[in-house]
């Protein structure tokens, strides 16, 4: 008997956040969307994560109206986004209410199932967010994200599952953003869940392919008893991204396990974003091949370039191995936690100042919160010397209940201050935007009636505007031209403005 | 108990056979041949395939020097190369004493493994090239083609091992060049070879990365039981090339499997190519995502585009989705061959003649040849009525034999046809490098004494040279510069010339 496994493709949201940058026009989704729907997809994500930030930011479009959009276009399929937990999709803390309206607004919208994670794993960040989809009927995902760290071990995460089971979650995520889950861990966490809280709870496993080693890893997944997996369609697919649909596909063949995804409508979905993708071009990753050192130090590639230029900014740029060995003593001292946004920013950047300026000589704000318990639970707890002088340098004091208890009501206020924008329709939707981006709201609501952008360009019309030496259209040495003056014809030597050899 | 599986890394030959055409300059393999040599390989693929082909075609490089160069440069891991059994690395049969003297030259100058095989998988075309080896006691790998046809199964596969374990291989290597080798067939038939033959017969996976599945193939192969495999160092890897060795090393942690290959070389070596690579941006290969289709299809993508263009240069673009229904039933009717250089080409070809002009109305030499068993046993009889149509057109008679065994003697021949042409150095070897490549030998040995070329270039002379619309330096729109003309600064448009919009 061969056992169906789901797939979910993210094609819609992590595969353009992950390679693009999160800048996908709607309009270059749109026409996908009809095949997509009808290839027999578990879900599709489709919103959240950096989207929400993204349309407002960059592309002058309202999130919720996209995601109204993408319900009109998938009827056949869930719907399905990642919530940053307490967080929403913001960057601090909301208070409960928040975090009911949105799961509620999300819900009314269209939005089917929500993968609530939190950076720390603290379950504490999101019990009120899965307890609000609960209340709408919706499907509440609870996430496991996955780290390597001297304190996490397979059991550490069957403990999480248990948890996130006894919270009463419909499926279980296994959130693997920096490509770090291995076949190995991959089987015996799958197994050792599903052993310990039933085989009946869905496991999902969403892995990024950056290491290269991860579709094995989802292979391994499968053999232990995961039930669905995240995967996108090839043309936005590896490097950063994630693993290609079509291999996943063809890679169960012959196995004791099937998928039920039409291929031949994989492949018009292919078709349409390799046309896209050119457009894109300049957000494009330009990691091609893979990345595995990051299994030895610990550290994305994004934190690492962060804070190499960290370094060169301050003309110490041959530091940059002291602070490789220092992210690991400034992770164990601030609790072993994940190394993922924001907590991998955190932890390098301390890095950097300790190896600049002395070990806590200097204590970004950020740090000092996060040793102080501001951000939630860390994995174990942090170092009473380093808490010491956080205290010291935040002139606050640790606190070890949940965050988001330190917070006062907030909704009306935010809704007040919100409805006095120009452009603010009235709504809970526009609050709620308001509430998470405080700093581009305003201008938002002002330019919305303008509609949408696409960022996308003509591939050619790069080779006219751009000054990257990478870039098509720039001049390294000096190059021959016809050139006409009036009527003149004349045979000029050309470079580049300011600049050639 | 933990089992070693052992790496072949094969980016001294097939990874950049297959990623810039052959065209590495052997000083920018140089550098990086003291840490491969000290890193743990089982071996180092180096030498063979088109290797010696494009020294003598592009490079100005004398191979037999190529290979004595690598024997020097790496003491403490064998050479290896792939052999194209009694073509040797040529393109036509050669009669079996000029077979015994190839491989004698090579033992001499320094090759360990030969790796032989035959793109019709017929045993006959292997015998005496791998009894030649046998005789320089130097490591004999029978190697099977894998493919996918309505007559190959596992049990074809096991069988053929048992024919070349029969020969007194000292190994068996699965070849997947097309990446059609899933995880469940890995499994299947590494087990049933090992099964069969022997657990001590050790079991070589070789598997290209194009389609995306088959690190999963390499792991399955591995829990099968597989000795060795082949990968390639990041650098050079994927797309249409091998799965990265790092990211195979790393698959493997916790597993019941280790390598002894030292990662901190394995990133020395790939830090020297990944400054290396770009200056042969002109040769790389375009595909930078996953290619599957070749599943349904069987068609190689090379053979595709080949095929495509045929079409196009006779005004009949518009036929392509007849020719690809019509390439299985030609392939049927040869016989069921294995779709790899040469067969691919020859099948492909004669499909495209199908569709413009009637079944088999007009046939090619090759493919004539084919059906009537001029390139060896095909895997199942062709159809007679095409074999009838092609004694008709190639006024030949079929044979059964081994195609060989209808060659004269020809060693005194080549040997003095040779040694007339200027700058034969009187050996062996250059008699050898003739009778493969007579065409561009001559031209070869004479401008042998200008030494090796390297046709890497610097990454940013692209731009001032390219008026390919797809490249750097092209210009799709005017644009504006500043230039000098004597003494005068003008802003100035300029368009490319004859060119504009």
């Amino acid at each position: 008997m061969s056992r169906l496994v789901e797939i979910t493709d993210v094609i819609l949201r992590d595969a353009h956040q992950s390679l693009i940058a999160t800048r996908m026009a709607m309009e270059d989704m749109i026409p996908a969307c009809e095949d997509l729907d009808n290839a027999g997809y578990w879900s599709l994500e489709c919103w959240g994560g950096a989207t929400f930030d993204s349309c407002i930011r960059f592309l002058n479009e309202d999130p919720w109206e996209r995601l109204r959009t993408f319900k009109k276009l998938l009827p056949k399929t869930r719907t399905q986004m990642l919530l940053r937990g307490q967080n929403l999709l913001g960057y601090r803390h909301y208070e409960d209410t928040v975090v009911d309206r949105f799961v509620e607004k999300a819900a009314e919208n269209g939005m089917d199932v929500f993968r609530v994670f939190d950076a720390l794993n603290d379950p504490r960040n999101l019990t009120r967010a899965i307890a609000a989809v609960k209340r709408t009927g919706k499907h509440a995902q609870g996430t496991i994200c996955y780290t390597i760290s001297p304190v996490h071990s397979t059991q550490t995460f069957i403990d999480m599952a248990k948890t996130l089971v006894d919270m009463g979650v419909d499926s279980i995520c296994i959130k693997d953003m920096a490509a770090l889950l291995k076949p190995q861990p991959a089987y015996d966490i799958v197994k050792g869940i599903k052993e310990s809280v039933g085989q009946d709870v869905l496991v999902h496993v969403h892995v990024h392919s950056t290491t290269g080693v991860t579709l094995v890893s989802l292979m391994k997944a499968i053999e232990a008893g995961a039930d669905i997996v995240d995967t996108s369609v090839s043309a936005m697919s590896l490097g950063p991204g994630h693993n290609p649909t079509e291999s996943l596909i063809e890679m169960l063949e012959g196995t004791p396990y099937h998928t039920k995804v039409n291929l031949d409508l994989v492949y018009k979905v292919r078709d349409h974003f390799n046309k896209i993708k050119p457009r894109y071009q300049e957000f494009m990753s330009e990691v091609t091949t893979v990345e595995t050192e990051i299994f030895k130090s610990q550290i994305p590639g994004g934190m690492l370039s962060n804070m190499e230029s960290q370094l060169k900014q301050q003309g110490q740029g041959d530091k940059m191995k002291e602070v490789l060995l220092e992210v690991p003593r400034v992770r164990a001292a601030a609790g072993n936690v994940p190394l993922v946004t924001p907590s991998s920013q955190i932890v390098g950047t301390q890095a950097v100042f300790n190896v600049m300026m002395g070990p806590y000589q200097v204590m970004t704000g950020e740090f000092a919160d996060l040793v102080l318990g501001y951000y939630g639970k860390t994995a174990t707890v942090p170092d009473p010397d380093v808490v010491a002088k956080a205290k010291e340098s935040a002139k606050k004091e640790p606190i070890d209940v949940r965050p988001a208890d330190k917070l006062e009501p907030e909704w009306e206020k935010l809704d007040s201050a919100a409805k006095a924008l120009e452009g603010h329709n009235g709504s809970v939707e526009d609050t709620l935007t308001y509430a998470m981006f405080p700093q581009i709201a305003p201008k938002f609501f002002k330019s919305r009636p303008d509609g949408p952008l696409n960022l996308g360009k003509d591939p050619s019309s790069f080779a006219a505007v751009s000054a990257d030496p990478n870039s098509p259209g720039y001049l390294a040495a000096p190059i021959q031209y016809e050139v006409k003056l009036g009527d003149k014809k004349m045979q000029v030597t050309v470079g580049p403005v300011g600049g050639g050899q």
